[in-house]
């Protein structure tokens, strides 16, 4: 009887949980994010002073894990077209595709469906906004190397007679701007607010359509941004300009979690897995005010085959990476030029280097930056103990993250393809 | 007044959910099996005749995920012991210990709590039965290399005048027949049945104590083992020789994926997943049948760095290990004095090798074997695209799965200590 009782109460509580509708959606990727990444951001977050490890807001937020493989043409190990698509479709697509299926067709996004239901859409990112993920929500193409189409559909794409982005945050003036064609002033032209810097996005109209491009491509690492951050800016100001009466579907992208990895930068890795979270907290606080929306986030797949240890070494030490000035990247420019090698390296790294890392930066020939990049990588995995297995992404299950109305759908296993499915479902409820 | 239904139907079912006590506990641990384990399984055992991949047991199953950190004198990476401490004790302690806090001070086992209130207890593992896992559970010692020592303890140490484990399931030899003190002899005289014959458990009386040691350490891999499996059978005859009207707790290792990791050897890995993955399908049957049984499984932490792709490829592919005749290390020994290398080596690895691969082969000593397994680990590694960074563990979060009475209270992030605690109450709730 007690077991039927407690039965009948769960089918209860999920038909009851089965009919909420999100008014707002908010989707999170963190591109290259895999499982390492959020344990090794735990230990670089934590607090040596207490004997505990603090939770991080990944912790409070995980629900589940996905997988991540693409359509079988493409193996096992997707990249992050075709896990966007995945993400934004529903459907499993080759390597490259932006919301095209394996024959090319173009196939419907949750940002669009979203738009077609008369929500505002945008989306906040630390890429291009014509990088592979933003693309794959709002545009389609054959190749996610089409940036310069992909741009142009942005303009050129209609939904209901509308454009298919209110909001379009991060980098990009590369293809906005163009000999070509000028997207910006034609946005503009259409009523578009526009803005370049970051501290601009302050002083915005709320409520009206905002285009918002801060650097030529990608924006500069967090390391090296205002305050070592920029997403949570971006992600305040999308929500600030799409909040309205019918909803809004937004997709943020930590985009360079993924440039990390692929570089081998750990350094730059965590400070970008930082900036995603402070922006997770934020929106953490966002929804406890707005229980009406809904985040979700994952990963499209993971970067670089981080590993948490390396060597035989049963160790990660991650306070070597806590006083960077500079991302590796750009500290390896500045050395490069430097009068004084040793004094500027330990001032930028933040710690006094052994006479062997300062020879191994000594050894390298002033114009070879790539090489320089590497040994300040090399020096900073060696002292956390850091292992890598490549330079490309790997096929690894990412988690899923959740928190607001209808976040229990998220719950244990899916594959990527679900999240999307889930989340045309919640759109589809709406009355 | 809806959102205000749904919270009070929320609530009402949790605490329906909060009174259930389980009668049997299974806890399961696959040691080393991080998340790159689990997602590797599913495109080892994917149908490669079908364009899906199939869902494994381990996604029917998956509710959370843990941290794995040992108490922080020993850093951010654990070993078996201090992980298996945590999840036996709910307490953090260093590298080594076992059941011991940091203090080196006993500490009481959920297995000994469940043997306390009158349950049945048992260990069923691929390792041996006093490997650093089962002893956590069933022992205390300041070392995990104290292997007499916690083999001795089996006998000697008693609970309310009782034996602590009624059963015993794994390898061992070595350390329950020894010159000082015959173990085996000891347990037999105090009424234990005991087999060193995996067929001999289909044999033994039921519902009696029983000591089932097949090998002198660990036993052999499922590779090399009778139909390629051996961890079922154990985890039936142990449920078999538990039942009773008090209920059990027993804990199952699947010990050497763990062995796999730690050799960088994908092939034995695979199949120790694969010999584990059997053992939870059957699971999975028995909860459907005994609903008031709770099974959860976790690692304590993952092993070798595993990665799915490497080099800048983004693929992996696990055909080439689905033909294995018997395992890698084995393979290597046999290989040693073949009189047609060649063609022993396309035998046993179920492909034509290239004339490279056997160049690799060829090269070595007839006298070294440890080469040789490393040549072949090297030629599987290749061929599958399979990265390793260290012979050791890693840091990485490690994934709950859960099934049965009292199973979602394992749902979202725990540290591993969690796990013990919510384990503790379940037992208590006992009537
Ligand atoms: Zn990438
Ligand atoms: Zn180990």
């Amino acid at each position: 009887m007690k077991q039927f009782a407690t039965f009948l109460l769960a089918v209860l509580c999920q038909s009851a949980l089965a009919t909420d509708t999100p008014k707002n959606i908010i989707m999170i990727v963190g591109d290259g994010m895999g499982p390492a990444y959020t344990t090794a951001y735990r230990m670089y977050a934590d607090d040596p002073s207490t004997p505990e490890v603090e939770k991080t807001v990944f912790d409070r937020l995980l629900v589940g894990m996905a997988s991540t493989h693409p359509d079988l043409v493409s193996g096992y190990v997707t990249d992050s077209a075709a896990g966007a698509t995945a993400l934004s479709t529903g459907v499993k697509s080759y390597n490259g595709a932006i919301a095209v299926d394996v024959n090319k067709k173009t196939v419907l996004t949750v940002l669009e469906l979203a738009k077609m239901q008369g929500r505002k859409t945008g989306v906040a990112v630390t890429s291009e906004v014509n990088h592979a993920t933003p693309a794959s929500f709002g545009s389609h193409n054959e190749s996610r190397k089409n940036y310069d189409q992909i741009a142009n559909s942005y303009f050129d794409d209609k939904i209901k007679g509308q454009f298919v982005l209110d909001v379009m945050l991060g980098g990009g003036w590369k293809y906005f701007i163009r000999e070509d064609r000028n997207l910006v002033d034609q946005f503009k032209a259409a009523g578009y607010q526009y803005v370049d810097e970051l501290t601009q996005l302050e002083t915005v109209k709320a409520g009206t359509p905002l285009l918002g491009l801060f650097a030529d491509t990608g924006m500069p690492w967090a390391l090296d941004s205002v305050d070592q951050m920029r997403l949570p800016i971006l992600a305040k100001a999308a929500v600030r300009q799409l909040e309205n009466d019918q909803g809004y579907f937004l997709l943020i992208e930590a985009s360079q979690v993924d440039w990390g990895g692929h570089s081998n930068d750990i350094g730059a890795a965590m400070a970008e897995m930082h900036d995603l979270a402070l922006t997770l907290e934020w929106l953490e606080q966002y929804i406890e005010k707005n229980p009406d929306t809904l985040m979700v986030l994952t990963a499209d797949h993971s970067t670089g085959g981080l590993t948490i240890g390396v060597n035989g070494n049963y160790r990660w030490e991650p306070k070597w990476l806590k006083n960077l000035k500079a991302s590796p990247s750009e500290i390896a420019t500045q050395l490069m030029t430097a009068k004084d090698l040793e004094a500027l390296a330990n001032d930028l790294l933040g710690f006094a280097l052994t006479k062997e890392e300062i020879a191994s930066l000594n050894v390298i020939e002033s114009d070879k930056p790539k090489a320089f990049y590497k040994a300040i990588s090399k020096i900073l995995d060696n002292r956390t103990f850091t292992g890598w297995t490549t330079t490309g992404h790997t096929g690894v299950d990412v988690q899923i993250f959740a928190k607001g109305l209808g976040s229990e759908r998220f719950n244990g296993h899916m594959d990527n393809t679900d999240i999307a499915q889930t989340v045309f479902e919640l759109l589809r409820n709406k009355k």
